[in-house]
Order: structure tokens, then C-alpha cells, then sequence
């Protein structure tokens, strides 16, 4: 008597990202419920399901998941590239966010943004912006899982902002949209009091929520906690006690051995966003000691607006090339090494390890397809090695989010992409009129 | 009265590269006898043509120019990752070169890479190998211009080699092949003795051939050298005579600023490896100090067995960004800039500017249609910047090579793709084979 399953994608190299880090060869992966059923030998098992998809030829891998976004910020894709961090923050960035948001813009850039997100092969992200019911919305209809905090700015939300009501708030808000969930985001320390980031600890403990926070993504930031503060950022957070909550630290590039000591004991991971960071010239991670510190770390694309795609993908490979030069040792960081911060490490920073990040029974059911009959995929020897080095992101041909299929042959199936590039197409020519372009 | 034309490219957004940098928009690209005959705006002039190609949405820009590959290398793509260079070296890609070399192994190698290089957008490349007549052969089926050097290696050659006599035999060999040349490649300082460096340099400056070397691509390059010769690079090579002829210099990792300012007075050009070099941990190559030298810039992909694609877009955008973060300058090497080193720059340095490298009225017809209709290139507001750090390698349409269409619709036009990709599988079974995996 044959087992029913709900979808079959069949004859697949499986890289499954699982403890032992096993690849299986010509398997099938049995998907029921949207969790995985089987991963089991093709042709030796004796599932059935109405709908299969043939993966021949093609690698499967765990959906990637990206720890550091803002995907309302669309629009302002390669707005005012090649300028001083300072200009294009406060000739461009800020005065156009300060005239233009409004829930309807969020809604729409985060649509296109969701969808370009998955067409990339991202199928969870870890959102920051401002209106999290707009951003809620548009990914639970792109078929988007994303951890959605709101960046608690204390001059824009005011001194008396109680991170505790807004938890309330959002249980309430996100319970009917299971692809979503929350977390809470002190924005950073410049942009925060010390009694803010306080509150925002104590919600988190209370809650059980992650934090998600921008750390010392600049020199700059280092010197003016260490003015302010008389601690460089680490030691300052520590002291107020964020750090007892789980926590996600977006780009942490100036963090030095002292600092690394007192992480490596707390429930925390980095969020390294290599794109963003080299194009504003924001500096270098200290990825090699993250890691000899046993410091759990993830990737982010951060923006479209700094990076300027989303194509996690190609900064996995740009990630692990430049370490190796970096620490001049062509042998860091290997490529299944470096796939673990796209997939089960990332999914450990954000505390769903139990349930995504890698391909196991019982785990949900979100995954890619990857083409590999393509020039720049052959020969290939080694799956892992050939997906870091040398596939190019459009190969990822086909995406399941919860065993639903989102991205079909490149195209999403939930959203209409030319209707995505006509919105697009309007909201630039009002960004235009805005700067008088 | 119309005038007659071969092609007319439609309504695009052309990027010219030409010495003042215009960008037009709706514009139409006018191609006759493989040259460009005009680039006029869209329906104000008198130009039509038998063949039309709509490019409304799409940016056109000069196709472009690798300055240094190895095209035979396809099937080493991906063999032996993340090992140190003398293991991944002498146990694998050396032993493999000595046992499996062959005029047929090269041809299929070549037209391999030759179609992978034209999807890529790359419409000439200066290539350095064994067997020039096989690459050439292949290079002329798929479509694609090469500069083709063989690899003098003296260990391999024997001292008696004659590079005058090589020039004779080549310049007859190539006679009806317009889209190839050749070069004269001593591969490097370490395996030439200076007899031979020079008997090239006196051949190169006789018959009025560029250069092509492998310059300090590692740190123990320059030791090497310093200890055998008690001087740098770029020293010993200056005192032999090399650079009075015109020379492409590979890597160019390991160059100080005495030597630079050797360089900056002679006819060469720099060909940065950036993936490469990271890839295989050889180091950052100089190229801020490069230009502030004024010596001329280029890209090229190096070979697959160390990149591990031949993606030189995607290599231009992660080059542009490092520079940026390395000088700490979000400012430095603006899109426009960057996109000179894959263009007119590319050009200068193989010497063929004259008719390359820009989008001018009577150059040679090599150019890119770029669908710009896709989630990572909108909005658009400044082409040059999506251009380098938003649009992925495969929204490069269609390719043209002396206005003959090479790449239609992402599909080669003179190699059947289908059959590339069963003889890699071939070539992959008997590697597998010889190294008994």
C-alpha cells in the first residue's frame, strides 16, 4: 500500500545542510502538510502524491535565509549611488522617507521586494522598517516568511514609546498570518536611549522575542559610544543587559577581540552584510574571528538601496572569496562552510533551527530548485562548490515556501510582475518630481 | 531617399563609453557591414535596414573586452575548491594538463568557454594557452573575437624556443580568420629565463605584437624574484627591455610604487584578476594607486578552474564595491568609471581601441542588448549604476560580434548548447577517471 504525500520533487541532488551536512544523490523529497515527509532513494520508496515535479539535472537546497533587510526601501534602488555616506543619507535617503512613507508606499515596495526576495531564492527574511501591518500583508501575499520588527527610533517614536504595547499589539495583529511573525528592534544605539534599550531587553525577555539591532556598522558609531559612552558598543549593550535576550547584530564590521569575548557567551549572531557594507565603504567584517570565537554568524543583504539586489546568493560567494583573500588562505571558509550562513546558521540566529535552515524530516517544507544544465554549472564535481563559486541566481528555477510552490521556471506565481514594474515605474517618476530630476 | 543599412537596434538606452561619456536615450543603434554607421534619436532620421531589433527598455552598450583567460581550462571549473594553491596545483590541475592535453581536448574546451564567455557578454578576450590553433579554430565557430597567445614556458618549449619563428607561422595560420589574432605570452618571470624574456620582448617590438605576461600575482612571485634576480618585478623586467614593446600585464597584485612609477612611463596596461585573486588568496591588487599612477585598468576572469565563472559583469560590481570599502571611499571608482574597465580601458590595453571598446560611428558593431524589465533593475534611474551593481549577467539579451548576432534571446546562436553541455559531461566522466574518484 502505497503513502500519500501532497507533492514529489524527484531524482534531485539533495544538499540537505543537516548535522552530517549529507548530499543524496538521485533522491526524491516527499513533502506533506508543507513539512518534510521523506528524503528517500529514487524509485526505492513507496510514496505517492498528486502533484511531482521532475529536479533531474537539478541541486535542491534548503530556502535561503537572509537576517538583515528593510524591504520597503524598493523605491529607492540606485537612487544616488557613488556619494559620501553622509549626502546620500541626509541629501537623499532620510528627506525622501520623511515626505513619501505612508502605508500604501510600504505596502507596494515591500510587495515588489518580496518578490524579488524569492525569485533570489530568499524564502524567509528578517525584516526592519516602520508600519509592520503593511509589511505583514504584503508578504504573507508574495508567500514570504519574514520576522517583521518595527526600528524603534526614539526621536521619530517619542521618550515614552512602550515596546511591551506594541507586543500585545502585533500577537494580536498576526495571528491569522502564519508566514509572519515579530521580533523587536531598537534601531541602534545612536538612535536610542540607554533607558529605551533597556525597555526594549525587558520586552524582549518577557516576550520571548529576538531583538534585531544595527551594531557597529561603522567606525564612526564605535567613536561616538565610546564619546558618549565611554564603552565601545558591545560592552555598552552588555552593561544594559540586551544581550541576556537573543539577539540578531546587523553588520557588526568594528568589533574587536574584547568585545568578541563577551558575545561568544551570549545568546547572540551577526548579521554580516558583505555588499552593503563594501559599497558605502563601511569596512570589512572580522568574519575569521567570529568564528574562532565560536560566534554564531548569518548573512543579510540589507537594502536594495546600499546593495544594490537581493541576490543573496552572489553575496555568499562574494563573502567567502574575499575572506579567503583577507586571511590569505585560499582554504577558509569552504564553500558548505560558507552555504551554512545562508541556510541552517541563519536559521539558528533567528531561533528556527528547529524547524528550517536545513532539509530533515519534519521540518518545514521550503526549499529551491536549482537549475545546473547550464554552461556555468558544468562539469560539475562538487554541488556545494559549484553553487558558492559559480551559479548564477536565475538558475534557481523553482521555490516552496511551506511545501507552496512561490516561484515557478523564474516566475513568481503569487504576484503579477508586470504589474510589479508598473508600480515600480510609478513611484520612480514621483521620487523624480520630489528631487526636481 | 532612405539610407541603407544592415541592422537598426530600437529605441535603446545606449551607453557609448566614448570620450565623453554620452548616454542616449531612445536612440537607435544603425549597423552596416559590421560597423556601427550611426546612433541617431528614435524616428529622426533616414536610416532603414532589412534586419530591426526592438530594444525599448533595454540599456546597449559596446560588448565586453576580458584582458586576460585561459578558455581551454572549461572542464577544471569547480574539480578541486578551498585547497591551498600548491596542492590544488600540483595534484590536481598539473598532473591533469600533462596527462589529458590534446589539440581535441583543447578545441571542445575552447568552444565551451567561448560560448560561455559571449552569454556572459564578453565579445573579445586575450587569451593565453597551448595550442593556438584549436582556440582560434573554436573561437572563430561560436562567434567570439580572441586574442590568442601560446603560453611560452621554457621547461615545456626548451631553450631554443624562437618566438620570431612562432610569429611567422601564426600570421600565416590566421590570415582568414577576422575575428582572431595573436599575442606573444612568455607566461611569466618564473618560468622564462631572461634570455627568452627578452628574445620575446625583440620579437613583440619587430612585428608590432602586444605582450601578454602573468606579473606578481602572489606575494612568493616577488620574493622569487627578488631572491633569484635581487629585484622586484617589475624592475627586472624593465631592465630586460619587456615594456618598450606594448604590454598586458595579468594580475598585477603585488606591485609597490617604485614600481609603478616604472610603469606609468611605458606602454602597458594592468589586467586586475579581482575573483580570482580572492579565490585563490593571492592577495588585493593596488588599484587605487594604479590610477592615481594613470596606468591604464582592465579586467579580466582569469580561467574557471580559479574564478569559477566567467561572469565579468558580476566581477566588474563585486570590483567596484571592494575598492570602495579597501580606500574607505564610498565615492571611489564611481559606476561610469568602473565600467571603463570591461570597455574603451579594455580596449587601450589590447590596442584596439581604434575600432573598440565604445559605441562610436565606425567601430567595429560589438555590443550587448541589457533587458532592463526585471524586479533587480527598477526602478531605474542612472544606467551605468544598475548596470554595475544591480543587473545579473543574465539579462544580457542578445550579443553582437561585428554586427553579426552571436547570443538571441540568452540562447547562442552558432553552438548548439544541448551539445556543449553532453561533451562537458564527457570530459567530467574522464577526469573523474583519471583521478579515480
Amino acid at each position: 500500500m502505497k503513502k500519500r504525500a501532497d507533492l514529489i520533487i524527484s531524482g534531485a541532488t539533495i544538499l540537505s545542510m543537516d548535522a552530517d551536512l549529507n548530499i543524496y544523490r538521485e533522491h526524491d523529497l516527499i513533502v506533506t502538510d508543507g513539512k518534510i515527509s521523506a528524503i528517500a532513494a529514487q524509485g526505492k520508496h513507496d510514496w505517492q502524491a498528486l502533484q511531482s515535479v521532475d529536479a533531474h539535472d537539478c541541486i535542491v537546497m534548503p530556502g535561503m535565509i537572509n537576517t538583515h533587510s528593510h524591504l520597503p526601501m524598493s523605491w529607492f534602488r540606485g537612487l544616488a549611488d557613488d556619494l559620501p555616506l553622509d549626502i546620500w543619507l541626509n541629501h537623499y535617503i532620510w528627506p525622501l522617507e520623511a515626505r513619501l512613507l505612508s502605508k500604501s508606499f510600504i505596502y507596494d515596495a515591500t510587495l515588489f521586494g518580496a518578490g524579488e526576495m524569492l525569485k533570489s531564492g530568499i524564502t524567509m527574511t528578517n525584516d526592519m522598517y516602520f508600519e509592520m501591518s503593511a509589511i505583514a500583508e504584503a508578504c504573507s501575499k508574495a508567500g514570504l516568511r519574514a520576522l517583521i520588527s518595527e526600528a524603534v527610533i526614539e526621536a521619530k517614536m517619542g521618550a515614552d514609546y512602550r515596546p511591551s504595547l506594541f507586543v500585545l499589539k502585533y500577537e494580536e495583529q498576526f495571528r491569522d498570518q502564519p508566514l509572519v511573525d515579530f521580533s523587536l528592534a531598537p534601531h541602534s544605539i545612536y538612535t536610542c536611549s540607554s533607558e529605551m534599550l533597556k525597555r526594549c531587553a525587558d520586552a524582549a525577555l518577557e516576550h520571548g522575542l529576538l531583538i534585531h539591532i544595527h551594531l557597529s556598522e561603522t567606525a564612526a558609531e564605535v567613536e561616538n559610544c565610546l564619546s558618549e559612552h565611554g564603552k565601545r558598543p558591545v560592552h555598552y549593550l552588555n552593561d544594559l543587559g540586551l544581550f541576556e535576550a537573543k539577539c540578531l547584530l546587523a553588520h557588526g564590521v568594528h568589533v574587536d577581540s574584547s568585545e568578541m569575548e563577551v558575545l561568544q557567551q551570549k545568546p547572540v549572531s551577526i548579521g554580516i552584510c558583505t555588499d552593503s557594507n563594501l559599497k558605502l565603504a563601511s569596512g570589512l567584517a572580522p568574519i575569521k574571528s567570529y568564528l574562532e570565537h565560536g560566534i554564531n554568524l548569518s548573512l543579510g543583504t540589507d537594502s536594495v538601496a546600499s546593495n544594490n539586489d537581493l541576490d543573496l546568493l552572489g553575496e555568499l560567494s562574494n563573502t567567502a572569496k574575499l575572506h579567503k583573500a583577507l586571511n590569505h588562505d585560499p582554504a577558509f571558509l569552504p564553500a558548505i562552510e560558507a552555504l551554512k550562513l545562508v541556510t541552517i546558521n541563519a536559521a539558528k540566529a533567528l531561533g528556527v533551527e528547529e524547524r528550517r535552515g536545513s532539509l530533515e524530516v519534519g521540518k518545514d517544507a521550503d526549499f529551491l530548485i536549482i537549475d545546473t544544465q547550464s554552461l556555468n554549472s558544468q562539469p560539475l564535481y562538487e554541488p556545494a562548490s559549484q553553487l558558492v563559486y559559480a551559479t548564477n541566481s536565475r538558475q534557481i528555477r523553482d521555490v516552496f515556501v511551506a511545501g507552496r510552490q512561490v516561484v515557478k521556471e523564474q516566475r513568481l506565481v503569487n504576484l503579477d510582475e508586470a504589474e510589479l514594474l508598473q508600480t515600480a515605474g510609478r513611484y520612480a517618476q514621483l521620487i523624480r518630481e520630489e528631487l526636481g530630476l
